[in-house]
């Protein structure tokens, strides 16, 4: 089959690779039918290497797909199941698992994570490949309930895998009520995704801080009721302060998570409010800075990280069911399979116009 | 009067310094019957000059006493009545009162931090004296219920008002429930609160860690179910994780909140757990380090805060007086007013058998 693999940094390419099967009774093969490119797949990118990965590993945690072929132990899916996959695998069993935090899973893997030596559960190989190996598929994969069944509703369903979640993560985390003013510090997909949220969580206010205009009037379409696109920081305060009553926000989603971004959060917050870190640049040597003297006197707590997906799948799907979610102006482009290395230079030069970019392999090339 | 005062860094005294008087209507004078010093005083003691502290401002935010006079619209107190202080001055109507953050209030401002000019509601002098003047008494001030008055519960009442609270602060806002594990970094007063307040909220385990036997003694009597001693993180870990059944504390109260804290905090919380910071060396300049790969990889969340007393008075008194909570062995040693400063060199040294000591201007010399 084809598969995007890493060869070294910057530089992934779509090679035959061997066809996926079940190893394990409690596996699945999936045929993916959608698989988005992450921010975070970036990184790997960027600098795969010297995170471990080796050439030949294969990239991707965001897919949807149909079931292929279940192994013996596998209930409650069939081949022809239309499903989602949660970007971690988890055993369903766990104690994390029935907190919810599916993401700390004792049988934690992270898909296209593959030479990671932070794998708890055995590698497993990416989904930005025509089929991919789904390990304790019976949890880690969740059905796509009918009425989002189909090509047509898979630009909707993709996002929820990771960045529509981990920005309702953040979002859950920061305690967000209705009501509430919320400031998103990014305009990717994660921060488009955190504006859309926090509308659907009947948000006050939705302010979102970036620097693209084609991105920030998809954010404004999304949800958001002003953007900011000031770099300083008293000015983004001041701006904010006047868009929040001189308050502040009660929750910022910080998608970025590096000191420019920090500073901007600590400015925008107001006391006893919650700072959302959902950025990994601190995987890239970038390490945000808490203003502590902030964070104490005025009570700020610090929270977000990585994503239980299936914790918010459920809730997720009925949000776009009932039509008071639809993330699919996310995603701005879709690929066929053998151009997948194309969507990585796509989104890594942040072209005018590209938010998200998602490879389809039953897409004519 | 008599009141101890700043002269320097490492320079305080006992002076005669004027009387307070009723200046707005809604002032109070309180005669202090007990004034604890606490930790963070010692922050003004060693640097208080680069705080802004001019000489002659008077120290001390934790008292108690009984109200010596009423302004016109003090409504609720009357000549007489013991109560104990907020830490900061509140005025009960504003926005972040009606939520519970006092600490944050429009007027607030912190008794015995009088010359810093983050003061909102005017600079107000400190309690480790005779008389104190209490701007906004109705709700700065705090009735004490009549099982508790009296000299003989002094010592119980009196660390409600910033350790005691402090501490149960930390654990709510780490969102410590009944069979949680608990790790509390630090045996000072803080740390012996926090020991106390988790075990009075049914902690299944409440490790104490810290280096001096003799607080690490009074840990386990207030409710300490172990004690680590070492100063390696990875000792640390290893006994941490041998007290919790190998998963680790769902909250870790940090009292010091420095590097090192803040490495042993990552090393014994679990995932999804929370390292609440109650300590203030960044006021020095020692900034705490967030493990951010933790952070995110494990959804650690960063809490903890000036606490804001008056929001948990009323639950505390109740668990003194339903005999779940008395953190009275904390204290020390109580000395005359006039020995105030002696106060501070017991505690700065860190002699053997001091905890926290309180200044009684009513005992004789």
């Amino acid at each position: 089959m084809r598969g995007l693999t890493f060869h070294g940094n910057e530089d992934v390419r779509v090679d035959d690779v061997p066809d996926p099967r079940i190893e394990r009774p409690t596996d699945a093969v999936v045929r993916v039918t959608l698989a988005g490119i992450c921010g975070s797949d970036l990184h790997i990118y960027h600098a795969g290497a010297q995170f471990g990965f080796a050439p030949g590993g294969r990239l991707g945690h965001e897919f949807i797909g149909i079931v292929e072929e279940v192994g013996p132990e596998v209930a409650g899916l069939a081949p022809g199941d239309e499903v989602m996959a949660s970007c971690c695998v988890c055993d369903g069993t766990c104690t994390y698992c029935a907190e919810g935090l599916q993401s700390s899973c004792a049988s934690w893997s992270l898909f296209g994570w593959a030479p990671r030596v932070w794998q708890h559960g055995g590698a497993v190989e990416g989904g930005q490949s025509e089929f991919v190996r789904v390990p304790l598929a019976a949890s880690t994969l969740h059905p796509i309930p009918e009425s989002l069944r189909g090509e047509a509703r898979r630009p909707t369903v993709l996002p929820l895998v990771d960045v529509m979640s981990t920005a309702w993560h953040g979002l859950v985390g920061a305690g967000v009520q209705p009501g509430d003013r919320v400031v998103v510090i990014g305009d990717g997909a994660v921060g488009l995704s955190a504006v859309h949220g926090a509308a659907a969580k009947d948000a006050s206010a939705v302010i979102c801080l970036g620097h693209h205009p084609d991105r920030l009037e998809r954010a404004t379409a999304l949800g958001a009721t002003a953007v900011v696109t000031s770099r300083d920081t008293e000015e983004i305060r001041a701006q904010v302060m006047e868009l929040t009553g001189g308050e502040g926000a009660h929750a910022v989603i910080d998608t970025i998570s590096g000191t420019a971004s920090m500073e901007a959060a600590h400015a925008c917050v107001r006391a006893g409010g919650a700072i959302s870190c959902l950025g990994m640049d601190h995987f890239m040597g970038k390490t945000p800075a808490i203003n502590w003297f902030d964070q104490f006197l005025r009570n700020i707590r610090i929270t977000g990280g990585l994503v239980p997906g299936p914790h918010y799948f459920d809730e997720l799907l009925g949000l776009v069911e009932a039509g008071r979610l639809d993330p699919a102006p996310m995603l701005t482009h879709t690929l066929p399979i053998d151009r997948a290395a194309e969507g990585y230079r796509m989104m890594e030069e942040r072209r005018e116009g590209v938010v998200k970019v998602a490879v389809a392999p039953g897409l004519a090339a």
